[in-house]
């Protein structure tokens, strides 16, 4: 489908490892929708994913940044306003690792060492990067920025580990900065906290398949997918959502208002 | 704008008194989007509006219609297939008042068979609809069913009287109902709390002025207006939002997450 | 245990039916505290329950009351200020029903006339014991009133049918009248939303026993007991809760904010 | 007033800095209620406060801790555990700061390295308290742990800066990590969200006594005290509220769940 919503709208997208990702179909749909973007990913992610094969089927340059370095982030937006020819309207940040994760020290047996990098990634970059914007008056009245989340943020999932804490920053931030860049500059800061999606980054986590399987049978309209997701921040980038700001918003098929569904009840009790 | 949303989707929208309401701004817009649809509203509420210079304008008729009565709502969901030639895909319920409030009973005395009725009109209405609904089989996988409410669901505003609690029992019907719509018939259903709006029924609250100046200061973005309303339901309507069900999603500028705008502060240390 | 917690305290006791019911425990752990009430229950109720035995056993006496009706609340209000002496400091409300539950209307085949009794006996009814506390003025300073919820009032639980939507609305109700009884009499309004509780009428529910089972193996705590309740309810009658006003209260073992337990995941693995 | 709700518990209490701390009123309300315990707190702080008047008082030791230092939290609680002879029963976290906010960076200048800082003393030392007394077994069956934390953690309070995403954080850390102490070791962890109170500590704030008095005017029962928040926290101590975890609980005179009273709407409209 293409309506032509993001048409003359202009961007920054981060975190499109491979056509698993999120932001990977994001840009995509993007594209269909006529919005031109820069596409980001940190030097060591772009080594690993085929963020030029997007690059090049969406008609976009890629500026490689360090989302927490500061240097890095002035450099992007700078670059990105010379390539898009004017202020941001868009920005997706997709962007989240634990070492403790990878490593796999459990949550009661953290590294705080690795704790600190993770949220620095995770969350603080987030700021990083809307102070950048901010500083310089980087964005368009009415532009949108859009973080990606996890309802670990609210309720417990026990293999998610420190991330969960570090998604509960990052929506704080969403709101502390929200706040300011609304105020300020009319633009609105949202977050989309999605259903558990099987992305090459997701699949870290401990127990991934059995809960994606566990969240499908939980939600009466089953797991949003990457596509599913990147059709909905199509809309949080359109000019229909003007309004919406400093808002948390649920994207799993029901999943967050679920006490507990019938198929879940039942599996549970064939046990 | 028009961007052709929602191209060959039918539906059903209430409460379109006059144009200052959120229902008569949907309407022209779902109109300029390409929906097609049924209006509905009271036969008092009719008689005081001017409804058909709507349906004139957007090609549609009118079929009245009492939201508490069964017998009503079956004939309405019915002939709405025959006009629009197969079922639904969109249905807006924008309908509430509270006699409490017209008559001036302070909320700490009550008139219970008025708050009875006022619950019967602004609540259990929207079980009806989607009962009906349900049970003729009469919406298309991937609807759309929204009604509207507002934040006095969740936090006190003293002037609301008793139609917070009715938009309580608006927001909970909405999730009860909505896992089965979604499990059975892959439809979402989502409540919009809007904020304040100078709307012909909404000016029957007491104080109303002030507090719509109260949260104009207090949103980051201002308050949202009819049409923005008009445009986040579109967006609800459309394909882009297919997986978000059961959600009460704040259109209010930022109302509902703040606790204090500096805007506010000022006003309050100059007194 | 005992700690004169309630020492000098007089109250309102609606709901005790039998030694399962937490309106039960609670009078007996109030008597503990030091506190003395008056006992109530609907006719029907009483007739069915065991509520003399408990009167005889705490000292108390009982008043016979509908709570919907406003002529029986006049009378329980005037009649225990009288029999304990004075205004009253502490009220529970342990009242609910459904009639869809009970003769097997699943929620999307409700039969309204049921639907409307259900939410006069199980929320209106909390309006009306307060109204008649408030316009009687019959609550000391500092007094404290809580009613009995279940978290059906925010996340779906199917079974719960009708009742859900009751929940949310007794729950609103204890948020806006809270308002008021704050402001006017200092006096406190609370809910707790309790874990499933294996009561002769929570027994009325579809599945209930799978329920149980689900919720403690959810809960890092397991299930909160009709006695634990009692404890905690305790807590919120006493003078070290005296600022906790408007609040849901989750008494639940953690149950409400948990996503997912290692507990359940395995039982859903294992299937 | 004195129940001996306490009697033969013990805990460490962390940031009694001087009389105007909820820390200290809170070591003095335990003391009255029969519990036995450790004071503890930065040796920055110790220096400008009067914590040894303190524990001369309620015949305590001190055992100086950077709550941001393993090492120091290690030794804190095998010194507390022999001092008390035996393990714990309740700890009471009361720690936070921002050198953004001493120094007067706003939000959208943040300096990372005051943020990282602030996020190390205000949020991670909650973890690092945890992970201690976790890996060294040294919490009792049916202990509680208490952290204090601020509404900002949820709305937006324009001048509470990274206070506020730090809150969050914390909030976040008292859930993950109340799930493995209430499944392995039977611990209660909850949050307090205390109304703003004038300690020394939260004087730092800009802006803090107009907001104080914006807060008391929006809620029906008025600002919490210190000595209110130490009443609460003794509740949560005692054996009343053993089912009671992962839950963060507003203790504000009913300002979280207001829109906006009359009195704020009385001072807005005369402006």
């Amino acid at each position: 489908m293409s309506y032509n919503l993001l048409k003359g709208k202009k961007g920054i997208i981060f975190g499109a490892l491979d056509e698993n990702s999120i932001a990977w179909k994001t840009a995509e749909r993007v594209h269909e929708e006529g919005g031109t973007f820069v596409l980001t990913n940190a030097p060591v992610a772009m080594r690993m994913g085929q963020i030029n094969a997007l690059a090049e089927k969406t008609g976009s340059q890629v500026i490689p940044a360090d989302a927490t370095s500061l240097e890095d982030l002035e450099n992007l937006v700078e670059k990105s306003m010379e390539i898009l020819g004017g202020k941001i309207d868009f920005v997706l940040h997709s962007i989240g690792m634990s070492i403790n994760v990878r490593k796999g020290n459990h949550y009661t047996e953290q590294n705080y060492d690795w704790t600190q990098k993770g949220t620095d990634v995770s969350a603080t970059s987030f700021h990083k990067v809307m102070q950048t914007l901010y500083q310089k008056d980087a964005m368009n009245e009415w532009g949108s920025i859009v973080a990606l989340t996890y309802m670990a943020a609210q309720r417990v999932f026990p293999d998610y580990n420190d991330m969960a804490d570090n998604k509960a920053l990052l929506e704080s931030i969403a709101r502390s900065f929200g706040y300011f860049f609304g105020r300020d500059k009319k633009v609105r800061v949202n977050t989309i906290s999605q259903s558990p999606t099987p992305t090459t980054a997701g699949s870290g986590v401990k127990g991934f398949d059995g809960f994606i399987s566990y969240a499908e049978k939980m939600s009466p309209l089953g797991n949003a997918t990457a596509l599913d997701c990147a059709n909905y921040t199509v809309s949080l980038f359109s000019d229909l959502t003007r309004k919406v700001t400093l808002q948390n918003l649920f994207h799993d098929g029901g999943f967050s208002n679920m006490g507990v569904s019938d198929a879940v009840m039942e599996a549970f009790v064939k046990k």
